[in-house]
């Protein structure tokens, strides 16, 4: 399933020696088209990796006829030297399908500021081409995992046509892009800007609102490929609607896997004045070290919650703000409400509701507890 | 020493019962003149604590007889009530002075969201008054701290006059005053206006760059008391610069004693177009979980620094910019510089020079690693 869950795409994840222990480490995901239209959001991070730099070329075409990724090295921070390896992955993908480097995306993902091992990678490319099929959805999603346990896959059906996606992103995850890699394909037939318009509304309200531990990443990409394969001319919000549910999906599961994580938290604002105001406000709680390191402890201290609300500009009275865990209004009209010690937190999801008594704007901003185990796993191995 | 260094102070710090154990948790420091000009700088956290409501009102009157200060219990997010409540302190302490409450600042420290238990808190306020001594300094400092591991002191002698100072805060510590409580005597004589103008000066440099765990707190206050006891009215620049180094002083202090911290970290932006970029561009990196941990493990992992500066506005050029971590270049003009397993971070103290080839500004923002330890001091006690 994954992205070969829709008609016209092959896929493969094989492995080329770039992670150690040999599993798979990179992927290709190649659509036959009849349509080959495409659009693709990256990182805000004014700090690029090169195959961040060359991917952006290639959308601005509107035409994708393959994404190549790899994991074991972010290709950031490498420099000239860098974005010739990252063209020269392009190229040699393109040469084994016969077609342009300028509709060749490149994604890589992995350690910041080390070269890529190009003979090993443009090996690897060169196979997964070789053995892209209908059934290799699985097998890209996997190669694409870096700290991530599990493969992350999504797919949904809509009259007459399927969405498919995987994604990858257990650590820098973060606004304005989480850090992760996403293909997103369909067989319905959009244009390269229907593409762009849609893509960039699914995001801005999935990926977009996922933050997992503030770390804005260099590689960030979400790519959406239409193959046209089903004939279909969707209706654009029906459409619209499908894909936000893809990338919702896909986005859960990024916290659901975040490093170290225990606990999956939404953070809710609710009674805004606008939607901005909601997500400065959720964002804010959900980048609270304090208050998600309470929430790993099963400690509902919601002071550390409000006290993360209280540094945005977002319009509230601080004598209005109420705030629940888990249902509980644990403070109400910024002072103390309902017993703390009725919240059960022990449960893998958590919700975190700050009302801002302000209007009738919501968001909700995904995140996930801060443990001793994502210390650990970025404290003992360099990623 | 301590607040009491200068002449024309009196200090305390008694127990109370508000903390567990029977600790000190309970201060004062009383201003017996001749002068009592003072000037205070409060939290930017827009959820104020009701101390800091209380205080900023007295600290506009630009005089303060006495500073009750306790543990046990931040008193924000407690409503009319908890109001109510630091007004009672401060009647009690004045009565006890026999002066005006309109002159005695409040600061309380500790959960957010619980009410403080006031027989025992104006008890040991009445207790602190009546013990007030010219030796008292190090027993106010040891009754303020909460997480932090040691007392911080400080002072300095001037040309004719002395500045002291104590300071807590290990947790919530962050931008726009860490989250703490300081309380800096000087017996030179100044008016309010100069004390207003050159705490500002002084906090903006020193306690204003310390960003431990990117959390701002509710309660964060630093005062500045001048008795006039010397007789002596310094020259202005000299005691500013004396008064910047008592701040920088305790500040460092708490960056070395920050929850769970096994490393000091200084993060220098140089070459920046003007301070503030030098301010932001240091600050995103101090904020980076990824990073910190990183120092954590010692490993040298410059891409997450760098990925940092990247999310910042400050002016440079991605292909300019070169880091050092503890003087190894390991990135020059965003690529790969020196050998990054040249880096040694097996000592307490780690600097990171980020340098923005955009101008001649600079700055250094104070931080910590983030650690197992911090984790733990977070998730396993309500704080």
């Amino acid at each position: 399933m994954s992205v070969t869950a829709p008609n016209g795409f092959r896929a493969a994840g094989v492995s080329a020696g770039l992670k150690p222990g040999g599993s798979r480490d990179v992927a290709v995901v190649v659509n036959d088209g009849p349509s080959r239209a495409a659009a693709a959001v990256f990182t805000r991070n004014r700090i690029k990796a090169a195959p961040v730099l060359w991917s952006q070329q290639v959308a601005e075409g509107g035409r994708v006829r393959a994404v190549v990724l790899n994991a074991g090295g972010a290709n950031a921070c490498t420099g000239p030297a860098g974005f010739q390896d990252t063209h020269a992955t392009a190229e040699h993908v393109a040469d084994a399908l016969e077609d342009s480097a300028g509709e060749v995306l490149v994604c890589s993902t992995g350690i910041i500021g080390e070269r890529l091992p190009m003979p090993r990678l443009l090996d690897g490319a060169q196979q997964a081409v070789g053995s892209a099929a209908r059934d290799g959805g699985l097998d890209a999603a996997d190669a694409i995992r870096t700290t991530d346990t599990v493969a992350k896959i999504a797919f949904k059906r809509g009259a007459g046509y399927t969405v498919g996606g995987m994604a990858k992103g257990a650590g820098m995850l973060a606004p304005e892009l989480a850090t992760m890699l996403a293909v997103i394909t369909t067989d319905a037939d959009l244009t390269a800007p229907q593409c762009d318009g849609l893509l960039r509304a699914a995001t801005r309200r999935t990926f977009d609102r996922v933050d997992s531990d503030g770390c804005a990443s260099t590689n960030d990409t979400v790519v959406l490929m239409a193959s046209g394969a089903s004939g279909t001319t969707p209706d654009e919000a029906e459409f619209g609607a499908l894909l936000t549910e893809v990338c919702d999906d896909l986005a859960r599961q990024l916290v659901a896997d975040a490093e170290g994580s225990t606990k999956s938290i939404a953070v809710e604002a609710v009674g805004a004045a606008d939607e901005a105001d909601a997500v400065e406000a959720a964002r804010s709680v959900a980048r609270s070290n304090l208050f998600k390191c309470a929430v790993f402890g099963e400690d509902p201290n919601w002071g550390r919650a409000l006290a993360a609300v209280g540094t945005t500009g977002a319009r509230f009275d601080p004598d209005e703000v109420n705030l629940a865990i888990n249902g509980v209004w644990v403070c109400r009209r910024g002072a103390i409400g309902d017993d703390r010690s009725k919240v059960d937190l022990s449960g893998r999801d958590v919700t975190v509701t700050v009302d801002l008594q302000a209007g009738s704007a919501a968001a909700t901003v995904w995140t996930n507890d801060l443990t001793t185990g994502y210390v650990h796993e970025n404290a003992d191995y360099s990623s």
